[in-house]
């Protein structure tokens, strides 16, 4: 079939209904054509779009299912698109439903038959899939690099403050001292994990569904291998119904989604109350900060409370996946359709918060005098107290009862454990000596927790030092 | 102050940062202002944002604190505004954050200081919770009517088919014949509630935040009950701390959201199965369903499927808000800006899912024939013999049991129950006399079940009268 | 059938699997009994699921389907059931799968072939729907009459505490001054909308699903509205499809009681905060309070913590109700088994939540000079200030640019705005006199918001009047 | 101390406020102690806890905190607890609040102040986390075999099943024959990819955080490593805050529980279809099923059904814990004890569920001519009349219009397209040759799918031994 009746073509695209129309007696109206078209969302896969019909392509070229002259047009054609939608130029139609049928209409206008062709041995079905996974595959790239440079930040800032001492809080009462990059380590920690998780999921994300066609496979001699090589997948969906109706990888990326928000959520709580006024330990860069329309006084964290909103929205998307999948049979069906808003959502959450976050962190300015100040109220080394009286041979849950005691004795007095008199506390135990004033001080108490995972200003350096280096190729 | 000096005004609200500039060092960033902005949702709430200024200045004005002059050039400020809104003239930015800065930004371009004293003794706070009351409201009222235009159409459906006959299932089996109309009742009852349930809402959605102003209330003399009045609201919220951090109500919004499109799943996934070739009970009109890329034969039934799929959108926009307001302090805080986005699509989904399920119901043609078929399959008389023995005078459990073994010998022998001789009826049980015959029938069985709730075909003409005659304004 | 062969009937019950055994040819496996039966949970139902029966006989009765003799050896039956069910002496059967089989082999062992009428008319699926439906209306009786006492606590506290002032926070910065009782009665805001919404979901849960048998209704001549009047429910299920399938009161219910959660989960926030030693607004009472196994000074608020960790869990019993309904075919599956363990677990969950935070509040010990402390930074006065100036003339944007600079000088000072001079403050204003000092007490600023709503010490008093005159029946 | 003050220490610990009790006025009430109390259901990590406790015990010998002969003390009294418990005469107390307490107390009654030394540089905060991890790595291990059990079931039904021709079904109409080994196997993928992921999660579960004692780590020259060594761990909790306050691995677990379970569901959606009467291309055995108190003929798959709605309670533990962990501070709050009722039921669901869906799939009984004959319907080789038309060099998209018109004639003439003669078959396209009839045949259709995915027999078979191979230590 020659160019000449590209306006045959054309007509036969004209409207996405026409794909099928043959058996169909009546359009669908504007109300369901707007309810179930989805190129409003799915236009942003349109570059993974072509990605994946050149790979197909060219595996068909190989294979002898299309000419090389065919796989050759395509090529121009898929490169002009391109062109013509990053230019803005591209005319996207809501009546062709979908990022697929968009481009693949222009492509028959630009190069005819041989556009005609491209769909040879797939479905929109395992098309998706593997635009879904392309793209998501980018996405888990950009945020794992995210990831590591925010806990990059953080080990900086705690390289700065590994002797700067706060009081570390259990129930949100003074427990013990900690110091502040050892603190800020935790969540380097956390966000470490995070990316261990975005790397396992990358693992399952990164399978090519592409020759599953619509549930059952193509009779066209394939080579699906060559494919997953083009696209740099790691391997092959092996089971065709299962691909194109598994949606497991979504699920799971919003999964690890939502436990990144989570720790940003903990992160936030803290900087939200360590901003307030009667805690004071630090001070947000303004430009993260927003004022009052009525209150002129104010200056408020709205970043990290926002992002502490958002962890809402993933959890809500990733409900939103598992009650999409729940009790849905083989093969595709087009609940499915519903796996993209929500996941693009998560995953642009992310992507914004953590570069956020990454350059918040970096413009905290801390107040060790306030964090000073805190840790020497609540009797934080009374831990230390106890280990002490243990070390010198009482068991630990009696040194445990006679600390308690003396607590007790200075909440009375409104004095800190360290302001009793060596008599005043030799009555609470004969054993304690002048070496305990050691133990009561705040610098005694962090430096004596030198193992690994203690907060004693070493080996914070040690661990800040680790994660630098493990983060070497973010900075 | 003169008008004359608006340069400054505009100068002023150059960027929306500009609203509280005097107090910051260092501009936002991009990213940060867009990350924070909220301008993109929540200018469709600008009709109801205008709504409640307007009766915000009335009241201001009847109050002595602004001048006559001022609501009036008020008014006509945004008449003109609204004007500009609708035909897409106005221009919104993103550097004044959000539709409130957006909108009194112009006003004052337009009026001058009469518009820069509209904001007195009130908060974006108060004036946000306002706005999206009003808003929901709204929809509220909609998405009532659709529910009940819904209900009628399937009560007329229920009509016409009071007495078409076809298997009710437990577990997906066969168990006892129903009719088609009483089983289209059953969505009626579902989406009745519902709309119950949004009159209920409503109840708490519709009180009136303003005047809580930023957290504490306002100094000056404002009249709570007059604004109410003014835009129709049933009371005042009565604590300003409340007012201003309390989204209750979006949250029991999309509680209601997510039980109509439970209903709705349920309603789709019956669709979906009945329209199976395998079951092929109904079909629903081409313009409800799409045909396949790949597969030439295929007329899938997307819009159900689609919607079913929805219910997991909605769920999560649920789960989204209550994750959001778990554990907040009092009293605003940002976080509380992450309220709009699902709450709105929850809105719409409803909306655009009702609307067309109502179209979609009017255009089921139903297989009478395919169902009777189905009703004959599966013993679904069985239980009218077991109560035809107790009627005879044989304890329930005993009945019971000498069905089972009826049943039993009917699959071995491949037959059914209607086709055992009365002979080897008595084999059974001794009391089975001729008259077993009849409740052995479908239309015997049925009709037996004529109480309030039951299947019979008068009982069902019955209810779907009183639905008609419920949701008669909504014809 | 005479008594007699009361050992068959026992067999006919030997184990569960008997009630429908003929057509079986295999029994189930242990495991499969364990995973199936519900007996271990809804055995909580006895009470219910007997008074059901009762209510179920009576009418049989009335309508001479079964004997008055029949009626009166079930109520013999059913009183000596209840009775061991009380002492603890009835034995509960994991072979008999649930609480309806083992009491109604319970019944037969009893009192023969009476107790076998029984279930004439009747299925498991209306009898458990009632079941519950009769339980979960006393558990809102019971938790509505908590919110109140609950208000009640926070009404008196409020009225205690009406001129007690401290910081109002947003963002948790210092905002605006607010009295404490002012704070304390946005929780009893709150909860008022609870005990609102359960009041709105009982009028839902108070209908009679009786007589719709398994799905379809029944042939004996049953009157529901004689039980649905003999039980107290407000009205009948109209349709037997809906009755049985029908899980919508408890996803209802579990909404509320995930808003209720929502508030428990703020108010628990606040109370942590206020507790930590940088804030010190309030003690706990010790009662609520836990030390610590390691850290002997250690007071841990752990009934608000565990308590905002709640939240969790009644959100998750939302999740998994809405997530089992979602797509489920009419009528009853087995599924629906589903509902009972997250239900109770909400009910219980706020039940014993409720009980706590009344006795709580009750003992919270307040420090109103940590609270005037705090008051005192931050500039709360900042708003009084702008209102000052508006008053004067001002247009409030411009007002409002004037303090944020007076705000800023103050901070580069480290003062307070009442710290100023005269001169000082009018260098920022000319309009400024001596009577702006009044205004910029902490006294005169709650004082001037009196209207309704605002946190002026005597609208506190009348709100928490209100609030006490509204729950005197719950003293 | 010797142990003749045991009295005293029995004391100490005569209920677990005394643990703390020197500092406080007021003992609990017995509601707080039953709300804040765990043991009820933390005592099934007894073991575990038992576990942690000696390899702690252990490295303290080994470092000189405590004497060799205290170790063996304990050694020797832990051994008598765990044949305590283990024989069911271990006391519980709830006045010990947990299941450590407990044990400790019970320690410590026996074998005296070694008892007491034990807790020595650790907290019950890392205890937990240390006990919930072993347990957790323990559930891991045993559902991980089980859903490679499962896999081995389906993989051998799937074996003898490679040739039977079943419809695939996509939005449930008629797409294209499969064969019902090769829909068997896209289960086994799933179920693979579950257990990949519980293999990762694994990882980040066996890391020990003991050693991070309260919050800080402890001033004891403790030997992590040694005891991960013990324990069997990976690795060590690099940071002491985020180890006591992780559930990051509780999150993750649930999550790729609550994959399984939406895998679960689906496979239980598709036994409940094949097993409705219209369908019926399979049988369940009968012990997975069961019958009716009131429908005498009932079969019903009251084992998918279930499994089904347990999706549900999956999914609501998983919200329930992305709940907790959002916005709480560092590091331990009581809100985590939270984490263990939905863990631990999560961790029940999929482990019964799986054991039970191994031995259902294994008794399967399958229907080949049923679901031949639904293949027969619906037009299933349509897609491979295109096909075949491309092979002969017509377009893809025209191909596809043109058996569009064929079937819609079909339809018309209620015929399937290899019904039509071969006159008829070109009157709709000129290239179609009497070669046509080959594809047109169900056995044609599935054979020529035969690369990596397709449904072709050889292919299935293949897999199916792959998956065979994999498994066999499953066996």
């Amino acid at each position: 079939m020659s160019k000449n009746n590209a306006s045959d073509l054309q007509n036969q695209f004209a409207n996405k209904a026409q794909a099928w129309s043959a058996r169909f007696s009546e359009p669908v109206s504007d109300l369901v054509k707007r309810y179930t078209a989805s190129v409003d969302f799915d236009k942003r896969l349109a570059a993974f779009d072509i990605q994946g019909s050149l790979a197909h392509a060219d595996m068909l070229a190989a294979a002898g299912v299309i000419s090389a002259e065919d796989n050759t047009a395509i090529e121009q054609g898929m490169a002009r698109i391109l062109e013509e939608i990053d230019a803005g130029r591209f005319e996207w139609s809501l009546d062709l439903e979908d990022v697929h049928l968009n481009i693949e209409k222009r492509l028959v206008e630009l190069i005819g038959d041989a556009g005609k062709r491209l769909h040879t041995g797939r479905s929109r079905n395992d098309q998706v899939a593997t635009d879904i996974r392309l793209w998501l595959r980018a996405e888990i790239d950009q945020s794992s690099g995210l990831l590591h440079q925010l806990r990059r930040r953080l080990a900086q800032l705690a390289l700065e403050h590994a002797d700067t001492i706060m009081p570390g809080f259990t129930h949100l009462q003074v427990a013990q001292p900690v110091t502040f990059g050892h603190h800020l380590l935790a969540y380097a920690e956390m966000f470490g994990r995070d990316a261990e998780r975005l790397a396992d999921c990358r693992k399952r994300v990164n399978r090519l569904p592409l020759g599953a066609a619509a549930l059952a496979g193509t009779s066209y001699p394939i080579d699906r291998e060559r494919v997953a090589r083009t696209l740099g997948f790691d391997g092959v969906c092996r089971n065709s119904l299962d691909a194109v109706s598994d949606r497991d990888f979504a699920i799971e990326f919003c999964a690890a989604a939502a436990l990144i928000m989570v720790h940003v959520s903990r992160l936030s709580e803290e900087l939200v109350l360590w901003m307030s006024p009667r805690v004071g330990f630090i001070d947000l860069a303004d430009r993260f900060c927003t004022g009052s329309s009525i209150m002129p006084q104010k200056k408020n964290p709205d970043v990290p409370e926002l992002a502490r909103g958002k962890t809402g929205r993933v959890n809500g998307h990733l409900v939103a996946l598992l009650t999409l999948m729940k009790g849905q049979p083989l093969a595709y069906n087009k609940d499915n359709q519903e796996d993209k808003e929500g996941l693009f959502d998560a995953a642009d959450t992310i992507r914004d918060t953590l570069t956020i976050f990454a350059d918040m962190v970096g413009g905290i300015r801390v107040h060790p005098d306030a964090m000073r100040a805190a840790a020497l109220q609540g009797f934080a080394t009374a831990t230390d107290l106890a280990d002490y009286l243990v070390k010198k041979g009482v068991p630990f849950r009696d040194a445990h009862e006679t600390v308690a005691r003396a607590v007790r004795a200075c909440e009375e007095q409104s004095c800190d454990l360290a302001d009793l008199s060596l008599e005043a506390l030799q009555a609470f135990h004969a054993s304690i000596q002048q070496d305990v004033f050691q133990v009561l001080t705040l610098e005694g108490s962090v430096a004596g927790r030198r193992h690994i995972g203690g907060t004693a200003p070493d080996r914070v350096r040690l661990e800040a030092e680790r994660v630098l280096d493990d983060t070497a190729s973010f900075s």
